[in-house]
């Protein structure tokens, strides 16, 4: 089915909505926690069901090379594959691609890599980003873009970002030649020039797209210009439909984005860090790995009530880390996705009470108040 | 506690039975999954319960490295550090230090060895064993024995034997001098020579333990040879009191050891195998990482009703797997265990309906059958 999006709530330029999907309803402001091989690294569904995660992000790059479309399709798509009951939304593996830098190149037709598995070539057009996604069954998938490198020159990000709309274009056409299982996002290019990102803008919604994303961003630029760019692009993007910022990020960014009225988010940090040691409280983040651990018998947080902070002590994490524990990489996953997602529920809860803006202010300061102590 | 037993069925020498220590009732035949760290590879306590799991194996030798006796007494044992609230048994730490080969000198006062975690030298005498199981506060704790090397002639494995029994005593004593929160089981060594195992037994029997343990088996000897020592000791070990055959085994031999009268076992095969992608079925072991399964949609097992047979195909797991992904290890460690404690579950019911050797034939058969068409 074609998402369906409704406000529930605006506070300022921050919105509450509702996306519903072929598999479900997603509550925004919504984060993703990220699923790159079928998989939420270290988690099974029921867990992230309790935690509340209500859409999952898989990845068009990673699948299509292990295990491939064809044994995806033959359990009769990504869900069933990884066992997963509600939303899933796909990218369109184009920022994979454009990672492997000096393995790929780039033309009008798309992008030919050699596999990161096996050597072999790979082509990614708009089209094969649509057919893989297609062949996933996603809920949202999302067109193939070009990736402008950061920092880029107004004629370069012009050429990257142009070349982004035609292939919106053609994503977009081929994903709607058959019945799609879901609906297709655009995404706005334009590096860090506000100009070529309205133009962006602009260029997209001659189509009609249910839901559109800022991409190209969370790439090393600074946070000033990162707010900068969603403050001159953001109000102009259509209000009716959801808005996602791809690839951000640490909890004051997603916070700072929100206010800007941004409605999902996908970001591997609350996963990886976990894996990591690097564990989210309310004072900020504690590296478990650290010595002064080490006989520590209080949880991660003493205000988090998930599973981890209710039974383990820091000395046992610790210890688990140590000890390459799976154990550990688990219980910290766990609480760091917890983290995240009560910190979208707080979200939603502050936009609906008209006091997202104090929210934010309450959040970052008791951070700087323990940054100040420490 | 002092651990009780009582015999609840007898069937040939396949005994079924109820022990009860400190922490709770463990039924027997029992299987021990192996918690090294403080942790059964990959699990929660909570999927272990719901295994069926009674009772979990602690590796002395890995946890008075790391994390060490004190972190964990902070906590007031393994059971509150590592968040298990049902018993615990934990080995003398023996076993692992005369795995270290090289690293490691024997005298009559106990071993030094260098660890392996840090290079220092660290001692460990029949009283070390004694305090660190003391401090780990486990229900069921072992003598500590010197284990001897396979094969050895009959002088060789006698000297190590009389070792064994003087280290028992010296256990014994240490054990008992405060109040032991739980019970202390000796071990019978003597290599493959029925004599010598006969004599440590009796040299064994001049205490007073709550349970008695064949050691020193599973260490490369053929199985009849397993199989000649278990018939030559078992029938003279108290018969009011459980037998914990340590370190085997395949399901196989689990089998062939109930049928000759051991109650208890531990070993890493199901978490290990699990973790290599072997994964236990019903006519056989598979190996998920075969290229046939590449995009087979039936579960690991189709008679299987764990949580992974329920919900993921082998295409599925094969793909976790050379993805590396930490679900995999957890999906097929869930898998083996279940299998193991459903093994275990059905010996038991066998023993209680008299046809325990039914059940063995009827096992072996459905093996050879499946071996016989492969």
């Amino acid at each position: 089915m074609r998402p369906a999006f409704e406000l529930t709530a605006t506070d300022g330029a921050a919105r509450a909505g509702r996306l519903r999907v072929a598999h479900g309803l997603i509550e925004t402001p919504a984060f993703m926690p990220v699923g790159t091989y079928g998989t939420v690294k270290a988690m099974t569904p029921e867990e992230l069901y309790g935690l509340g995660t209500e859409v999952v992000l898989g990845n068009t790059f990673h699948l299509m090379l292990r295990p491939g479309v064809p044994v995806i399709a033959a359990h009769g798509g990504l869900h069933e594959f990884m066992n997963w009951k509600r939303p899933i939304l796909t990218d369109s593996g184009g920022f994979q691609v454009f990672s492997l830098k000096s393995l790929r190149r780039i033309t009008e037709e798309g992008v030919r890599f050699r596999s990161p598995v096996d050597g072999s070539e790979v082509r990614l057009t708009p089209e094969d980003s649509m057919e893989v996604q297609l062949g996933l069954r996603s809920d949202i998938a999302m067109a193939l873009d070009d990736c402008t490198p950061h920092p880029a020159a107004e004629a370069e990000a012009r050429e990257s970002m142009e070349r982004s709309m035609r292939w919106a274009a053609r994503s977009h056409a081929r994903y709607h030649r058959d019945q799609p299982p879901g609906g297709l996002f655009g995404i706005v290019q334009g590096g860090m020039h506000g100009a070529l990102r309205l133009a962006s803008l602009e260029a997209l919604l001659r189509l009609e797209w249910p839901g559109l994303a800022v991409g190209g961003l969370a790439v090393g630029e600074p946070e000033e210009e990162r707010l900068r760019i969603l403050e001159t692009v953001v109000p102009h993007m259509p209000a009716d439909r959801p808005r996602y910022l791809m690839g951000v990020g640490r909890p004051e960014d997603i916070i700072a984005a929100v206010l800007r009225g941004i409605d999902m988010f996908d970001c591997v940090m609350p996963t990886r860090h976990a894996r990591n040691g690097h564990l989210f409280t309310a004072t900020g983040v504690i590296n478990i790995r650290n010595r002064v651990h080490q006989s520590d018998l209080s949880p991660i947080d003493p205000e988090c009530d998930c599973y981890t902070c209710r039974h383990y002590t820091r000395a046992y994490l610790r210890h688990l880390d140590r000890c390459n524990e799976i154990l550990g990489c688990r219980l910290n996953t766990l609480h760091n996705l917890a983290f995240y997602l009560r910190l979208m529920r707080s979200l939603r809860q502050a936009i609906a009470a008209g006091r997202a803006a104090a929210f934010a202010t309450a959040y970052l300061a008791r951070r700087a108040a323990a940054v100040a102590v420490a």
